[in-house]
């Protein structure tokens, strides 16, 4: 099987997200290896070993992705026996001359904690964790966002999504089964209803993933699960709480789908 | 101000990760805009004009990262008065070349819930949180790996980093002050010794964290960050744990670190 490399002085995210995206275009099964801080000669002449070997192993040339702020260690690399991509400096010549700025390579830039953010991602995963399934009602002033809807539809891993991946503050509060014979905001909610954001579902995918945790209990089954989904949506309804059904999305789409309709700032790009 | 725009008929992530990389070469500051689920030819003619204005606002072109499937979107947005980088497709050829298999565009194969790793992705993230801060000592024979150290050294958030962009099922064990005077690992972790990495700070750093939490405190204060810390590191060498000082590394450089040294196999590239 080819290998495909991810290589950098630094943690090679970049570059594994980018091979990510360009080579599951093709239908094919490769092998996947990530190098990260590749900082001097010698770890550099070790992977350009490391992949001249699989070349020679394998027959097929290595495909390598990577990212150097070196010159030294990039040419290492690159006079590798592989197909090689410097896929950042590929168009960095392009956009010096359209911002009429020179780059200032800089070790570490993304992904590191000097990254201007990083603190406010920090922050903003603490926050989420804090205020988990309406954990601490006092701070929900504090939060960008407060994602509502019934137990396992999807709240808790959209919000340390949120936090994680931009910095967004994301409180989650759950309706459960208690509340459905009179189902109203919470007063910490109603004071903060324009930061309110729902999560739907639908009832058979949602008592599939109760099933999971709790098997045959009536928390997972299907009937709860409609009586429940049916309560919330029309709060949402009557509250007009914008709302997306989670169903068929990652948690990835969820987060950018209500980053698009709540106009939401980003901490990171 | 000049803006970037990240575009796509799927989340824009992959737009984001490649233009973050990518600009912040430079130093200049920038607007930037994600525009995801561009899907019709209607939403493509609206984003063309948004840049087509900003671009008569602003002066400068705006520069316009772009993933589409669809061709006919795709020339929507290639047709704005921009720098447009098409970055996926510039390298597409050269692949198809040296794989010898054509690319099957395909929308929302990156990002999405059919990703084949999904569902691993979310199993280690309810995993994480169950087994945060050594929630479930039964559980830990179920983890790939251990992560263990004083409290706020680093371990929650980077147990969810590897969770959520790795598909790693990592569980967190904290050492407390009144494990201290005899410390040593609890059975679970014992029988589980070869899952265990460590995370050690600097008492300095330590304490301005634990302040932040609990200003004033004994728990913050320098000296008994020190003895902690002194009584942990003991026990990695003691022990053969290996370990690392998570001081001046973000979550994903401890996170690459992590999975460098235990060659933990990854669920997502």
């Amino acid at each position: 099987m080819r290998t495909a490399f991810y290589i950098s002085d630094g943690t090679a995210i970049t570059s594994e997200v980018f091979g990510h995206a360009l080579l599951s275009l093709f239908p094919t099964k490769l092998k996947h290896v990530t190098v990260p801080f590749i900082e001097t000669k010698e770890k550099a002449l070790k992977v350009q070993a490391l992949i001249n070997n699989s070349k020679s192993s394998e027959g097929d040339r290595p495909i390598v992705f990577h990212t150097f702020v070196d010159n030294e260690l990039r040419d290492i690399i690159a006079s590798s026996d592989a197909m090689e991509y410097d896929f950042l400096n590929h168009f960095t010549g392009p956009i010096e001359q359209e911002l009429g700025i020179a780059p200032v390579p800089k070790t570490h830039r993304t992904h590191s904690m000097h990254e201007k953010t990083y603190d406010h991602r920090i922050e903003a995963m603490n926050f989420a964790l804090t205020n988990d399934d309406g954990g601490n009602m006092k701070n929900m002033g504090d939060a960008d966002v407060i994602l509502v809807g019934v137990s396992r539809s999807g709240k808790t891993p959209t919000s340390l999504y949120l936090a994680l991946q931009y910095g967004i503050k994301a409180a989650n509060y759950p309706f459960v089964e208690e509340d459905m014979d009179d189902l109203k905001l919470p007063p910490e909610l109603q004071q903060n209803k324009d930061k309110l954001f729902g999560l739907t579902i639908t009832p058979q995918r949602l008592s599939a993933i109760r099933n999971e945790r709790r098997a045959n209990s009536r928390y997972a089954s299907i009937k709860q699960c409609r009586i429940e989904l049916k309560e919330v949506e029309m709060l949402f309804k009557k509250q007009r709480i914008p709302y997306l059904d989670s169903t068929s999305y990652s948690v990835e789409e969820i987060s950018a789908k209500i980053l698009a309709a709540t106009k939401l700032e980003r901490h990171k790009y």
